[in-house]
């Protein structure tokens, strides 16, 4: 057999061929633009060639500061297709990790949005490696004192639309670079290679997990500085789906709306922004009727949320799980052809759950004694391997911690059903360990979410001089809507042993979160020790 | 990130942890069977480890003559995964060519059916490295004077249940041979590897291509011994997907009933077996509507049947096209999403094309000035480059000719559309060449088995001292249908320019075929020139 090395060149390349009507639409500060991918691949090969130009060699890293728009898909193909490497960069992050990150890739060239751009302005200066700044606009360049700074579109308009991309690339050489969500710590950095990249495109398009096709109108939220938005837009375009991108600081009315006008039938984001979009689902009205999966993942999606929208707006929903480090498709939960005939209620919990392997990896839960039982009691950590799960962090010291003997320790406890769905307890980090025995927050949580007046809820521990550690509630409530503590033990009670209960419940007006809307429990225990000065 | 090879034993691990409930549904010489995936499991590792014990070494070649029943599976598994190489023999080639076969893969243990043993006992003093002959039956052993016979059952039964395969496999290590359908001439061998055959499953789970799933109850009719099944049996265990197996000298009338009985959801197989089901359908009652696709592929379908069985019988028809040296998966017939709207002529005449490149391939058409252009009007050879194509034959010169600069030369003549739809016009080897210009037997054959009385039908050319060839063509009518020469030109006249009109129509009780159902052009080219005396 030809070995046929997996390039991600390979994907912009079937779309420009096969596809060339099909269309991105992209929201920037200018509001929504087209672009066939005709454009979009001459665009990226302009790109291309002007990187080549510019003296971008096999392996360089190009940073991009951005959110989810057509150039920054256009850097997605471009950069990895002449053998260099995408580093997309939270521009979340405090601007002291933003360097930090920065130097720490030794980022070439950086492509920063126009509204971002103030952040390389006060930091450009400690910036060690960079060459040159390129904004990403179609307004005039804003007046600064940041030298080598340019515009996209000038920057590429001089560029070659035939460039023809190499093909002696190894399909194991790296092609993109992210850093975890420093949900936990500082954040880490994992390189992906073309082979992982395209391998795991593949897996988003197997019927089984998100059965990613070129009939869908696929609308990555998730940012494209998170884990390459889950990969959605390598598959989208490697298939010729139509992509929207919903832009710059978007807000829930605003996806309602492209949903509703754009016909998306696929999307893909954090619980936090589908319980945004609830709301405004809940407060006017929308055709939503297009959509035939949510695709909710990075942390545990609220059964009762994944029943409100199933159940009252008639959208499916799809629990999925995974990790920067496993680019990140792991598990997804779907049900087998034998369950379907499940009661309501057990189907419902099933498919809460964070769902099955993925074909193509490979997984082991250990617990104290060796592998757990699959009963849905033994709890233990998470391991997977497989060609897209990261072997190291970049240049970082934790690495010993995670890769051990050919696995990935996510950090992440859970348990298994008999039909071998995993379901996310907690993270090592967060479990709560009571009179000897563990409390996972995320089924406090998830049973808290389930009242209805309550919009959000997060549960952390405090140190306990019997106990060693107890279980706190955080709880914001709906606008509008009111709860005593009563009410909610009530409510908890029958759900619970009595020793699960939390020892107190402090109602917030929001619950911290991460960059990416992750509830940060680190800062929220700070936060709650404080309160009880322990 | 991690390498990950990508192994065969990988799957039928999935299926054995993941799916240990779901069946394999396998149809023997004694009736209906039925086995878990977990049994399936454990006979396929107690195979290994007794391959193991008998001394099979890496690479070493494993003969099977079988037809497709849950032994054979078992075979595709245990084989490759302990590093040596399943090689599926046609057991409708002629006696001479099986021994050929066997020599030349230099076969150390043949598997065979027990209807199939009488070949051995006919052929067996000829095979030259051959050790042992294990016959698959759920019988007693036949008589015989053969040496080193043994019962399947009887030689797995000592095997080990738990025995683990190794994983030190790299994933371009050979795991399977197969050899041409002689279509043309005599069979060339192609060796897969690992890697080629689990990326062939991924293509062939993949929503856009057959999407394959848990959720199918798949029944390849397609033979075993030919090209894999097309990779179904590796999919469908790797899914879970149940999987129905017809077993040996299957009847329309088999087919049909396995498709009510157990609900089979998707099926493939090539159009002669589609024609033999939709006559046993126009006779019968069935209730086939748990079909979701049903595959065709090997020849051209033609558009009269794809129209019958959508229309009239309501079941989904999917047209691809492969070749045993690519997997086969090469193109799949599927409306982009914009077409949809096109009429129904237009529809149906698009989907009987061979449809569009699968993600993961490369593909050219190549005419006589180059590339040709996307017009549908010119022709060329079409070349295709990927991970699941062969880039070479097995100890064969012929090679040479068809891997050429890391293409492969399929000798299909293809037109292309604007879509990127190809169309195969002919083997390089069938175009009728007729003053100076070509014209396409496929073409014809398509609307001469478009009427109404008309069974079958295939085109040839024959010399010509003016034309230098001109097609003749020969048709089999319906049962209780008659039909004559002036009735068949009426109906071609308005659809052909005059010179492609054939210049005589021979009727024949049938069209010879090859051993797994294609039309033999090389034998009814002979016997039509013997007609003329030309
Ligand atoms: N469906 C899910 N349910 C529960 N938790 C999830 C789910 N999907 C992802 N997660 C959590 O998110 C983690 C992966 O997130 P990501 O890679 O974005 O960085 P992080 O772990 O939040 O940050 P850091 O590693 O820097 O602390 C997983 O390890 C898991 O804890
Ligand atoms: N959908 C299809 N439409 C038309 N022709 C097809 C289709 N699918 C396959 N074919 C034909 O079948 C060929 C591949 O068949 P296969 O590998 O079984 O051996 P063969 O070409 O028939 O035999 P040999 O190579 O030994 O002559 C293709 O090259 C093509 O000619
Ligand atoms: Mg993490
Ligand atoms: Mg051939």
């Amino acid at each position: 057999m030809m070995k046929g090395d997996l390039l991600i060149s390979s994907m912009i390349e079937r779309a420009e061929r096969f596809f060339p009507k099909k269309e991105v639409v992209s929201r920037t500060m200018n509001g929504i633009q087209r672009f066939s991918y005709k454009q979009i691949g001459q665009r990226t090969r302009k790109l291309a060639s002007r990187l080549d130009e510019f003296g971008i060699s096999r392996e360089d890293k190009i940073g991009t500061l951005a959110w989810n728009h057509h150039r920054h898909l256009e850097l997605y193909f471009a950069v990895p297709s002449i053998g260099a490497v995408v580093h997309t960069i939270n521009i979340r992050l405090a601007p002291e990790h933003i360097v930090y990150i920065i130097n720490h890739a030794e980022d070439e060239l950086i492509f920063v949005d126009e509204d971002v751009f103030p952040l390389i302005e006060a930091t450009h200066q400690n910036l060690r490696t960079v060459k040159a700044f390129i904004v990403m606009t179609d307004n005039e360049l804003p007046e600064t004192a940041v030298p080598n700074v340019y515009s996209y579109e000038e920057w590429i308009a001089s560029g070659d639309p035939d460039y023809q991309f190499p093909k002696d690339i190894d399909e194991e050489a790296p092609a993109g670079m992210c850093f975890t969500s420093a949900t936990t710590g500082n954040p880490k950095g994992v390189l992906y290679t073309h082979r992982s990249t395209v391998l795991h495109s593949m897996s988003l398009a197997m019927a089984d997990t998100v059965g990613a096709s070129e009939t869908d109108v696929s609308m990555p939220v998730v940012p494209m500085f998170h884990v390459n938005a889950w990969g959605m837009p390598y598959v989208g375009t490697w298939l010729g789906s139509t992509i929207v991108m919903p832009g710059p600081r978007f807000t829930p009315k605003l996806l309602a709306e492209l949903i509703e006008q754009e016909r998306v039938t696929m999307t893909a984001g954090v619980p936090t922004i589908w319980l945004g979009l609830l709301k405004e689902l809940e407060e006017n009205n929308y055709d939503v009727s297009s959509l035939r999966a949510v695709v909710c993942g990075g942390s545990a999606a609220p059964l009762g949320m994944i029943k409100t929208f199933e159940k009252k707006y008639n959208v499916p929903f799809l629990h999925a799980y995974g990790m920067t480090e496993t680019s990140p498709l792991a598990t997804v939960s779907r049900l087998k052809s034998y369950q379907r005939d499940l009661p309501e209620d057990e189907l419902y919990e099933e498919r809460a759950k964070q769902g099955i392997l993925v074909p193509g990896l490979d997984m082991k839960v250990v617990g104290a004694s060796g592998e757990v039982a699959w009963d849905e009691e033994e709890m233990g950590e998470l391991l997977l391997s497989g060609p897209w799960i990261a072997d190291d962090y970049y240049k970082d010291d934790r690495g010993e911690e995670a890769f051990i003997d050919g696995w990935l320790h996510t950090g992440d406890v859970c348990t298994v059903d008999e039909e071998g769905v995993i379901k996310i307890v907690d993270r090592t980090k967060d479990l709560i360990k009571s009179g000897g025995e563990w409390i996972s927050s995320v089924d406090l949580e998830n049973a808290i979410m389930a009242h209805e007046s309550v919009f959000e809820a997060s549960v952390v521990s405090i140190p306990d001089p019997e106990w060693q550690e107890r279980p706190i509630a955080c709880v914001v409530v709906h606008d509008g809507k009111t709860m005593t503590k009563e009410e909610l033990f009530d409510f908890l009670r029958p759900q619970f042993a009595k020793w699960w209960l939390p020892d107190d419940v402090l109602f917030m007006e929001e619950i911290p979160k991460t960059s990416v809307g992750k509830f940060l429990k680190r800062a929220l225990r700070d936060e709650v020790q404080k309160h009880y000065q322990v």
